[in-house]
């Protein structure tokens, strides 16, 4: 599996794989282990997290798991996310979901997530969210104080548009590496609200979440996302794809963007796809046929 | 009260007097000199008008009262504007409501902006509102010459977009000091359509106009203005806070960007509230709610 | 009639001639030539074009009218369009209409155009519309290559947004010149979109096709076209001006962005009514009475 250099001194696996739901995979820390140590030998490399996954357990999980096995971390990239303040039994004061991107929250949120994961740096941190109460000055102190203790290694954002994505820029010394935004067949709307553009005008790579739109591909549940399933079912098969998963991989990976997919499954053989994926072809014409039953109308 | 830098020459104060209803106030000139004076000995020094408030008459109103107390205008500063040409009995030759951003109309309009303000020099004058035939060439011409004449100190815009504001700095030697636009709690486009973030990637600081919602947070006239009402109710509780009009001027004072609430109105005590209210503390997390409450659904 | 600069080596006239529809026109080649001499004799003196104008026909017809006054090229300027795959008997093979940018297809359809044209160079060669799947390094390399041979002299896009125009730009060493875009009194949304401000800010001037709504403001089709057509009417009467298209075009002219309007008639008499309109004079009040008109309601 390729490696995609995203700085200098970091290179990412071509697939990332995503920890969202690690509970519900139902891993024993043993199990855990092994299925990290599966998906390196496969090169999938790279691990997204966030503080929040799991009600704020999942990075734990994946610290336990680490820890049975020391050696993985050294070849492994860790991204995590910092800046969403959840409802939750742990935090019985908050009355409403919020962010908070001031210096003491990213500083104190990128320690915990250090302990947590049992490890002594981030690769890539995130700003999880665009938030209208926003400081930028703040962010880029934060930023520049984790960078020069060595806790963190490169930052970036995730959901963020362009005009939030160039005005954070524009206080920070570093290059924003990523914005991980929701990209699949049944959300196409990083491509026409400029977010895309966006990434090729800056120059980064995209990270796209829930490129299987949470599981709605293989359960539609309209005639719209039906009518996207059937496109995709009939282009698997002109491609000798293995399914609906590999011809989605498939068609993020051929954008010019350098989309990086996320993908978020417990189950090794629907990461295997994934894997293959990359050495598929899917054509031009192929790839804008999805983009049509996407969008639900011709191209002007 | 603090006092706000916009340029290396211009402060203005934290909260800015805006004059649109001024002749609803029915104040006599004698009056209204009092009334500003009281304004200045709290530190309100900062005085917004237009040319066309008050169909054309209230800088004049304004010019009278300034008459009378020749020393207040040495520690004051002006802020008008240009640009709209409403139907009027003055103007009884007009078709529609129209905009003019010709050199001659810009220079003309200050002109008489400066005589009826009974002034030598505007501190600060906005185009009033972007118009879909602009002639940036025009503006920058006009800009150029009242600078260079003393008539005008410093430009800025109101109500102006991302795209608008940086095609017309593009055109222009010196740096638009604001956008003044429409922010309340019953109106937050201006933090979702990139506007405020704007301000931040241009170290502008934006003016907010109707920060009340033109009254109609007193007097809620749906179930969401009342929603809204009930959250800054609750929250003037929390604070300590003397009623909705500071927990609002709070909620834009916290901002990152800088926003300059302009208080528009004729009573002593509310322009007080208003002065007070930078003391006051406002947590994140009864920003956000207020913001929610706004929005009308929780935050991704 | 005037010529406009686009660049150095580049003077287009103030109206262009448009060769959408040239199929309708049912000129023989002889006619064509003759319609062509005329033209140029009234100083319209560039043709816009596309690939697929005629169901990738038209190009060619022009190419025979071309053989028959070989002088004539010289002193014209001729655009063309590539990019877009339509659906076609002539690509039998073909899904779904699709576009395509790679290097090999624009290189390809350049040099298709030059063929059927008749002709060793393209003066301006357009990217049709903007692409999900936009590779701006294949564009860029596409570009270098035609330019450095001689066969296209310059480069610009159509239908694309602000967004898509600076990512491209980005890539380019080589200004785009023009962004041609739909525009009529039936169509506005370039003034209201970002589309007309970019084109200031990149001081680029932008084309503007079916500025007569492709007819509709002939044969109203509802209320609105209605009354965007009395209030037109009515401006013609007050000018002078010898119909709705005068009226039009000097509604597009008299825009500081220098809008070059793209007249599609294969009549003379409307060329004609065209090549008058910049001597026509429209008062600002008379451009905002159309906008307001098209906008269909006042302006804030």
């Amino acid at each position: 599996m390729d490696k995609i250099q995203l700085a200098p001194q970091l290179e990412v696996s071509r697939i990332i794989h995503g920890h969202w739901r690690l509970l519900d995979w139902g891993l024993s820390d043993k199990e855990l282990t092994n299925f990290i140590e599966k998906l390196m030998a496969h090169g999938v490399t790279t691990f997204d997290h966030a503080d929040i996954y799991g009600d704020y357990a999942c990075e734990e999980v994946f610290g336990k798991a680490l820890k049975l096995n020391r050696g993985l971390r050294e070849d492994m990239q860790i991204i995590t996310k910092c800046g969403i303040k959840l409802m939750s039994d742990k935090y019985p004061d908050r009355k409403v979901k919020s962010y908070d991107y001031s210096y003491t929250h990213i500083v104190n949120s990128a320690e915990q997530s250090l302990k947590k994961l049992n490890t002594d740096y981030i690769d890539l941190l995130l700003l999880h969210r665009p938030s209208p109460l926003f400081d930028p000055s703040e962010v880029a102190k934060a930023f520049g104080d984790l960078k020069q203790s060595g806790k963190v290694r490169y930052f970036g954002v995730s959901n963020f548009n362009p005009s939030q994505f160039e005005m954070l820029q524009s206080y920070l010394d570093e290059k924003l590496l990523t914005n991980q935004v929701e990209i699949s067949p049944l959300n196409i709307a990083a491509f026409e609200d400029g977010t895309v553009e966006g990434a090729l005008k800056h120059r980064i790579k995209p990270m796209a979440w829930s490129p299987l739109a949470g599981g709605k591909l293989f359960n539609p549940a309209n005639v719209h996302e039906a009518e996207v399933q059937k496109t995709i079912v009939s282009i698997a098969e002109e491609m000798g794809a293995k399914g609906i998963d590999q011809v989605v991989y498939s068609w993020l990976l051929k954008h010019p963007a350098g989309i990086l997919p996320i993908v978020g499954s417990g189950k090794i053989e629907r990461l295997q796809n994934a894997v293959e994926a990359p050495s598929l072809k899917m054509t031009d014409e192929q790839w804008y046929r999805i983009f049509i039953a996407a969008k639900g109308e011709e191209l002007p």
